[in-house]
């Protein structure tokens, strides 16, 4: 019985989240030039002295965040490595005219790669935010908000200067791609973690935002797609039957989130109907456990070479998910859930003997990546994830 | 006995050569558009209609090499098809001005992507060059000359128009990356063939590009890298340690071809024993067979989330790679690889219903996308290997 496993959750994520914060804060930190590793082999090694701007921003506000809201992580040395980070990428990534963050870095902060799209700013934005929750300072709060603005005027205003100033080819089909609406929400609910008083100013991106998220709801809502048109209908070709189910079900708890704090039960339940519980029967892997990656509506081979692969983050973001719709609903069928993937991942990603996750598995479970930190792989999601889950599985256990 | 079966393999490979060109001929022609259609699933139907340059430009080349070389290919519709082809490709992919060609088109020839790269141009290249071989026309004489002149102008003077005018990053460092000497020596293999005086004129960008491949050839012998820096040292992270084992085989067999034209025995031995055999040793997988498509020579798990995935072009040019050492040395060890070779092709990708082959497999073996043709599968490796292992084995047999 899931139920009265509720203990043993609790017991598990706790040291889970200990060891793998440890392993960040052994092996991730650049003394010398400041910033973090984020290519860490399998026990901590630096394979690889590049620095991704998602991953670096994303350890900034992981460790604020584990500073304000966890007694035992509220150390010096967390919250100093955070505001390290953040004057790292102050100084190397960000271009102070455009407001446009790199997406990645040599060792020493020289830019290697910059990306047409909102996400290195996004990040970046949620770190200094979660920043100005520790330290109070101004700076942080004027530079999150400066920031968020800025982001929202290329997504809805203009996006030139987003784009570096080239213009979309006339192939190219306007698209509502569900990453951008999740990710202004995600930011959106920092903003308002920072400053109660960020909700009525940006009232109005949370609706359109909202929008924009069940816009991706399709075919009678009963499946969750990751690009639709802006008119909101499908798609032709591969990148219109495209399905993540892991993204749907992490949109599903942000869109959970958001209808609690609007107390609104018609979302609550399109949220946990449609975006978390079907999308998770649907990307379930019956045969070996886990979820696809990547799908196709129609049952075509999805074009990405990877689709069939477990990755850790879905899971992550199911387990959150799961764990949220339980404690709002009290419905078992959410725990047994919870259960399931809990099952899998204490039994194929977690590295107890080092620390974090192994990201990247085959189909079938088996290890295809054994690194612990990659290009796309940093401190966030599974430290995230253990963070949430060990807050609500304590709030479950109180009552 | 690998000897015994060389009338066998002829036969297998004939077949599956006229089944593979009828695929493409049945299913991919646009008619109303011009252009191929390239995104083709397991038994023909169009799951996506955007044409990709390098594969409308591959096809091309191929069909009017078939007509060239082929009796039973000799056909009017072929021709006909590779004319339009290159048609379709003048109007709508290649800028005029700059000689830039797209990487994606629309069906109906609107541009989506354009790569800072040379591929899309090389390939097009050797499509207008082989069509003069056909048409004995002018124009495609002097397109192709035209054409590989400006490539050679970007890869050896000024980058700027080949890179949109964008300059790269002050991070990014200078890399020797195999493809492009590899893809000159391709298409200088090509303006040879369709014109013998072709050699003379660009002897120094042949002994350049031999130059460039042979810097790959690292740690005394033993490896050969994909990035080297311009100096000709091993290059830091897993970029520099990145080994593409089919890749590097493809190469030998280019410079197996090289070192014939010039009566170089040293540079044939370099070929088969370094860049084929022991490549070979090191990419096969002997646990489930295949070669990996990605390997990281220190052992690090490789970033690329495909690389133990089981990829048909690398088997292709391996396959041509071992008949042409064996054509090249009798050395009847090439053969037992070769044979190796088709044994795992014809178990594993070759679809006789349909024709055509798998293209995408898990390291098992087993089927991971079921398409023929793909963002980046289309009329090219199979034919060209089918075709090349044809030529070569009747020219055994006669002997």
């Amino acid at each position: 019985m899931a139920e009265e496993r509720l203990e043993e959750f609790f017991k598990e994520i706790s040291e889970d989240l200990q060891r793998t914060v440890n392993f960040w804060l052994k092996y991730s930190h650049d003394e010398e030039f400041g910033g973090f590793f984020n290519c860490l082999g399998p026990s901590g090694n630096v394979y690889d002295e590049a620095k991704h701007v998602w991953l670096q921003s994303r350890q900034i506000w992981m460790y604020a965040r584990l500073y304000n809201e966890e007694e035992q992580f509220r150390k010096p040395e967390i919250l100093q490595a955070a505001v390290r980070g953040a004057e790292f990428l102050q100084k190397n990534a960000k271009d102070p005219k455009t407001s446009k963050l790199c997406f990645s870095l040599t060792r020493d902060g020289r830019p290697i790669k910059i990306q047409r799209s909102i996400f290195s700013e996004c990040f970046y934005t949620m770190a200094v935010s979660e920043l100005h929750r520790t330290t109070k300072e101004a700076k942080y709060k004027d530079e999150a908000i400066e920031m968020f603005d800025k982001i929202i005027y290329w997504v809805r205003e203009d996006s030139t200067d987003m784009r570096l100033g080239l213009s979309p080819l006339p192939g190219v089909s306007a698209v509502n791609s569900m990453a951008v609406p999740m990710m202004l929400l995600c930011v959106l609910d920092q903003m308002e973690t920072m400053d109660s008083s960020m909700s009525e100013k940006y009232a109005d991106v949370g609706e359109w935002s909202l929008k924009q998220v069940l816009a991706h709801r399709q075919r009678e809502g009963t499946i969750i797609l990751e690009n639709v048109s802006p008119a909101g209908g499908e798609l032709p070709g591969s990148a219109g039957r495209l399905t993540v189910p892991g993204h749907a079900i992490e949109a599903g708890w942000f869109l959970l989130q958001y209808a609690g704090k609007k107390n609104d039960k018609k979302l609550k339940k399109t949220a946990i109907d449609d975006f978390i519980v079907r999308m998770f029967e649907y990307g379930w892997d019956t045969e070996h456990g886990g979820l696809f990656y990547f799908l196709d509506i129609d049952g075509y081979s999805p074009v990405q070479l990877e689709w069939n692969m477990k990755l850790w983050w879905t899971h992550n973001e199911s387990m959150i998910a799961f764990l949220m719709a339980y404690q709002k609903t009290k419905d078992l069928k959410m725990l047994e859930k919870f259960e399931t993937l809990f099952d899998y991942c204490y039994s194929k990603h977690v590295d107890k003997e080092n620390g974090e996750w192994t990201g990247y598995l085959n189909r079938d479970g088996s290890v295809c990546m054994d690194f612990k930190g990659g290009p796309w792989k940093g401190c966030f999601h599974v430290p995230r994830a253990l963070l949430m889950c060990k807050q609500i599985l304590r709030d479950i256990l109180k009552k």
